[in-house]
């Protein structure tokens, strides 16, 4: 095939047809290859954002992503677990997860990416420990799962390169919010990873990367039935988010926050989420036969500090130091903490999730663009949850800040992120679905 | 502006919203400066493609385009008109309306484009008249429509180059059938060329490049928009195309047959054309007032064969052999001319449009990419219409070839491109509808 006939790929894809397994790899080598011009490819993927994709599509591009790089294979003996999250404000639960689950038996390799824009990447919050090492071997990687159960890296290079190219393409060509390559993307690094289990934690509402619930539910659909057909055992759970998750957003807070988790002092939202994905993992990779059973044994080791424990081993591990765990106060501080007081009397309708990362933003702890440097130190605490009285004068947030004048802005901006009604709130817990077997 | 800035330009497209001049200008500047990459352009593109555009946004990407280049401007007590065909096979008609306007007094500056794909362009077949020049310096076109009151001459590359590098990044990234863009490309030549009066001929049907005449419609009535709003003086005439245009399609062969209109012995639908817009143009510059006194007076200038020798000095003023015009034989000629015949009888369903510009590409005689180079000599003369009887042995068409074995492939394809009848066909006039004023 030449230039010419990915002019007629794309003629087809604007149509609104199906591509097949064989042009969508072709596809993917050539541009991989640069034997497809980028301009050629940025004008199918524009399509691709018009015409969506076909299930069986969205399943052959994901192969075809795959196929791009290097697979990992596990043992059968020992498999391995994963989790995907979609991405939400304050999102720390594979921190806690990990360690957790590894503690209870379960092997967990977990491959993440990094952050861009209003959501954190599970990488760079890591390497807000001193030392924390991201990038390890494959070889290395084995034998630390092996020995101890578990790790958290980021991505290697080998693996779906094709995914690494589209996606920097996407990026700048405003087709990152396509279903179809929103779900081939995650799921052909699951895939790649090798997890005979996958959960995957799909977020919507204001501070998720799908504000829409039916949106969500659609490519919780799709990838659940991608990993199933690649022949692993795949379940999405739903939930929605409008506030951050937990207390803590920004680097080093959200360590600290994930540590508390596993002494069995985390906030409620974010033990429950915790808890609640690593019971579906659990189940699913056949430990427990019932998700109370696992709930029960999940709760258990939080109590005994085994995950904490397990932290600290994965940390040594990775050349981290481990210290942080007992004494998180080792972790990298802002130095100017001071709280943020409510300037009126009433009850929080909660921070709204979004407009908290634009603050972490600003204070220098995300990325507006790949090339930035991140901030460890920075960040928000959450003070009032939503439904809670709020007194004027009362601290809703705190505010770490790299120094008075980052704080003041961060400040006025997180007032404006709260919203405080003149009545009491009725508060229905969200209800979390699960998509899969 | 930045990169950035043209992702959310994309962005804004792709969620349907319209673009302001400002906007489209920093596009096209942007763009042929080469600081927006053509992967972001390709991107806009299918957005474009995609969700289209406004009426007022598309007259304001004409005037971005128009903006990229040099205009031409023509004294006002000589009005210039000009015209424009979205482009049908064998259409030869303003090789004979240029000089026979020209004649009646109406100075006509045609500017064309070369042919790609189905339909051939004016100036390739020009360029089958020994010596003939299609550059003109504007110095030059200036003095030859002083002097004699017509030029058909190439677009000058200094005019409108933003459309030239759109078409071509559109021409490979399959975003050529796009409303907007068409109209847009099509009207920015128009206008940079300086007409004031400008008829539209606008094509449907299986031979034409858009074969639905409600789209048709549509694109007709967008470009007399954006001219109305340029204040020049437009009308589009919508004419139906399913057999060839006239009897010749080929670059020779079809230069042979406009001297035929100007001689008189043209073929009766490609005279009909010629005199129907000659009228339109000769009533929009306000040189007769209604349609009736312009086509007698055109008829009269066919008969007298003035139009002839105005088409004899504007060769000669490009460096051609004008002598041509007398002597058409002196145009180059195939080697291998032969008749093709029915292989069966009945009732002539006219030759497919379309599959005779295909055999013409098979001949030799078009181009499939933009570097591909033209046999001039070769083509086809169609020798019985839509709806004449065909006796078994009748030669239907001539088909004018390089060799044998070209004039034996080409002869067994326009066999297929012919459609018989077992029974007589009711012929229904095609009707010819006008838009604008």
């Amino acid at each position: 095939m030449s230039a010419r006939s990915m002019v007629t790929l794309i003629e087809r894809k604007k149509r609104g047809e199906a591509q097949t397994l064989d042009e969508l790899e072709w596809i993917c080598r050539g541009f991989l290859a640069g034997e497809i011009p980028d301009y050629q490819v940025a004008a199918w993927l524009m399509a691709v954002r018009w015409r969506g994709m076909t299930e069986v599509e969205t399943f052959a591009l994901t192969h075809a992503l795959v196929a791009s790089g290097e697979s990992f294979e596990w043992s059968e003996d020992r498999p391995v677990v994963d989790k995907h999250s979609t991405g939400g404000v304050g999102d720390k639960t594979s921190i806690a997860l990990v360690p957790l689950l590894a503690a209870a038996g379960v092997t967990f390799v977990k491959m993440s990416g990094r952050g861009l824009g209003h959501t954190g990447g599970t990488i760079d919050k890591l390497e807000s420990i001193p030392g924390f090492q991201v990038d390890l071997e494959p070889a290395r990687l084995r034998e630390q799962v092996a020995a101890i159960g578990c790790a958290l890296v980021g991505q290697s290079p080998e693996m779906v390169p094709a995914d690494g190219a589209l996606y920097a393409l996407r990026d700048v060509t405003a087709t990152i919010d396509s279903l179809p390559l929103i779900a081939s993307s995650v799921m052909s690094k699951k895939l790649a990873g090798g997890a005979r289990a996958i959960v995957l934690d799909v977020k919507h509402g204001s501070g998720a990367f799908m504000a829409d619930e039916e949106e969500a539910e659609a490519l919780a659909r799709v990838m659940v039935a991608i990993g199933v057909g690649a022949g692993r055992r795949v379940r999405a759970v739903l939930s929605p988010m409008s506030e951050p998750l937990g207390r803590a957003v920004g680097h080093a807070l959200e360590v600290r926050e994930a540590i508390d988790v596993l002494r069995g002092s985390g906030p409620p939202d974010l033990v429950e989420l915790t808890l609640d994905l690593g019971a579906h993992l659990m189940v699913l990779s056949r430990c427990t036969p019932s998700l109370e059973d696992a709930r029960i044994a999940l709760h258990r080791l939080l109590a005994s500090g085994v995950g904490a424990d397990k932290l600290e081993q994965l940390i040594s591990a990775q050349g981290g130091d481990a210290r942080i765990v007992a004494e998180p106060d080792r972790l990298p501080t802002a130095p100017v903490v001071r709280v943020v007081e409510s300037p009126e009397s009433g009850w929080s309708e909660g921070f709204d999730a979004r407009a908290v990362a634009g603050v972490l933003l600003d204070l220098g702890g995300g990325r507006r663009t790949k090339a930035d440097r991140i901030d460890h130190r920075v960040g928000i605490r959450i003070l009032v949850r939503r439904g809670e009285r709020v007194e004027a004068g009362q601290p809703v947030a705190e505010v770490h800040a790299t120094g008075s004048e980052a704080w003041g802005g961060a400040s006025a901006a997180i007032l404006e992120a709260l919203g405080i009604s003149s009545e009491p709130l009725e508060i229905v817990p969200a209800a979390r679905r699960v998509i899969g077997e």
